[in-house]
């Protein structure tokens, strides 16, 4: 089967350029001795998991419980669910753990903690907690300095020296303003900046007494330009398996390492308007604008041909639910491509994760057009 | 079992308000005499689209073919599937028409028209097509005086007077520009305007012989504003089901109309900066900012208590995949609402189309916590 067989909207995995990005993070990490903990929200695939990860099981990082269900189901024991716990989410958690998993979650407050404590406790049920370190004021997390530290590192596990049913097992941040960091030195203050929040938070836990062995830093930027990793002992990413616009815009990838497009079709044409009409909307791109502010929009996606050769200057500039209007960039001089009713095209996406989420299956090509292989995809929580 | 029981993020769906949302246009179109054609793609749920049609047959509105494949399993068998028709979606349409749909199809340009024609008539299957109209300037379809029109309509149907295979049955239009009409007069304008672009076209096709029974036009802030349907057979809208917070910035409905919302719980707090973190974000949301543009900024959506109460000025300024940051809006004197790690909140999309295609079920209220029914969403095409 050929991309030319598929019914339009759908979307399209060059799997090529995937191994090319795996393969690329992968010797960054092994030539600085840390371990890789990919993270598995971008791709929400069992095949595309079994690519990252170092083993068959795992580790790994989940953003939803849903992803820790589905990736325990196909084998992966070591997991690190990266999201503030509460709650309503820890019979889950113990469904996880009496099914094999070895979790890990984070927490930044003492009401978590306590309440995650005595529900390990009644349960009967092995925990592992990292206390979540905010080191750029982009979102959750206590300041490496924060007095909370200590009396959350406490309500997780009172004893020090005495890990109960839950551990507190280390430190984890995430860099997330690092998606402002178009230079390469700002890349690397970022990624250091990112390493010494963690390991300052560290020091001051090892310091009261516990163990405490992880260090858990990390986002596409930092990992792939990080110059020291020392005193952390794993490195968390996800979007570098895909890449996207965004992560182009930011001059951590080029556009040609991308490996996840829409195929869309043309439906129609307003000539005197520029327009070229598909039938891609936001329900197949999502209405992520990431590159809206960066130096340059891409609009909803970057235009290619069927095999993903972008054509110049052409984006997708506005999506209805169904519908969406390819013209040029503004200021563009490019004529703009005869594309009859009926011309397959691929569209580059603003964020990889947020497009992806919109589909329930991979169409996996090799960097050509024929169709090699259909990988399901899940979602929800 | 209650909303407090969920594990979040849920996408909840108070059945009174949609109750009285599906009642009121109803009502509206009773009063007129045209038939209301509605849309289920706000909404791809089998149970919403029994409550939303005049009968377990339809008729109905769909975006995707995989609705309409959904739809036509549930007994539903008068579909318009309302995006312009491409080749690879043929083979499809002639397994909808097998299965025993009454399917209309609509298209603006002689190439996609002669295909479908050659090809109903190799598959000897019936088709009925609408002409897409351009009433607004904002999308696909044919401005009502192009010459193009009388083309596209012979390539469909070429002998006015017999219907083949494919016969071309009126026109349709959707004036979605009506999405930035504020006040009363711009609305009923907006639906003013799209009337007489689909009357003007229909009667160019009447006067060239064809039947053309159909003049089928519409959008949530037309159908609820239109003063005159003189001319037109059918009345199309989708958001009017839930509503949500553009259609409450265009003045189409009351806050306290919207019947979708998404369940959310307190996972922390940076309280220097005022921020309250919850554990839904895009993903759960959507990247939607449709208020970004309209004179309140709704940030991510409106934050509500677990009934459903707003919090004044209380809206989700920043979202991560699976992170949002609550906060006042800009230039609130309010004092920040006291929720602890672990309160359960509900908050308002800015989409419903969007934030609703984010998830796979409804937990289904009656204005109240009590969950009374689970219903499914599909998706994908």
């Amino acid at each position: 089967m050929q991309l030319q067989d598929l019914e339009t909207p759908a979307l399209i995995l060059d799997r090529s350029r995937m191994l090319r990005n795996i393969n690329a993070l992968r010797l960054r990490m092994a030539a600085s001795g840390v371990q890789l903990r990919p993270h598995l929200k971008t791709a929400k695939s069992v095949e595309v998991a079994r690519l990252m990860m170092d083993s068959a099981a795992g580790p790994a990082t989940v953003s939803t419980l849903k992803e820790a269900d589905e990736f325990a189901a196909a084998g992966v024991t070591d997991l690190l669910y990266a999201v503030g716990i509460v709650p309503n989410k820890f019979a889950h958690l113990a469904r996880l753990v009496r099914a094999g998993v070895r979790l890990t979650v984070v927490l930044d407050n003492v009401a978590a903690a306590t309440a995650l404590r005595e529900f390990a406790e009644r349960e009967q049920i092995k925990l592992y907690v990292l206390a979540e370190i905010d080191s750029d004021g982009h979102r959750s997390g206590l300041r490496c300095d924060d007095a909370e530290l200590l009396k959350v590192a406490r309500a997780v596990q009172p004893e020090p020296s005495k890990p109960g049913h839950c551990e507190l097992a280390g430190v984890m941040t995430h860099a997330g303003a690092s998606y402002g960091a178009y230079s390469t030195e700002a890349k690397v203050a970022m990624a250091e900046q990112e390493r010494l929040a963690a390991v300052a938070a560290v020091h001051r836990l090892r310091a009261a007494g516990y163990a405490a062995p992880v260090v858990s830093v990390g986002s596409t930027p930092t990992a792939h330009f990080a110059q020291s990793l020392q005193g952390v002992t794993e490195v968390r990413a996800g979007v570098y398996v895909f890449f996207d616009l965004v992560m182009a815009g930011l001059n951590v990838c080029a556009v040609e390492d991308i490996a996840m497009s829409v195929a869309a079709t043309v439906i129609g044409h307003q000539r005197e308007k520029g327009w070229i009409i598909v039938d891609a909307g936001w329900m197949a791109m999502s209405r992520d604008r990431g590159t809206a502010k960066q130096p340059v929009d891409q609009g909803y996606g970057l235009v290619c041909d069927a095999l993903g050769k972008p054509f110049a200057d052409l984006i997708m500039t506005e999506a209805n639910q169904e519908h969406g209007i390819l013209a040029l960039r503004q200021g563009s001089i490019r004529p703009l491509p005869d594309l009859p009713v009926g011309t397959l095209v691929r569209i580059l996406p603003n964020h990889a994760c947020a497009t992806g989420a919109q589909h329930d299956r991979y169409e996996v090509v090799d960097s050509d057009t024929e169709i090699a292989a259909q990988w399901p995809r899940f979602r929800g929580w």
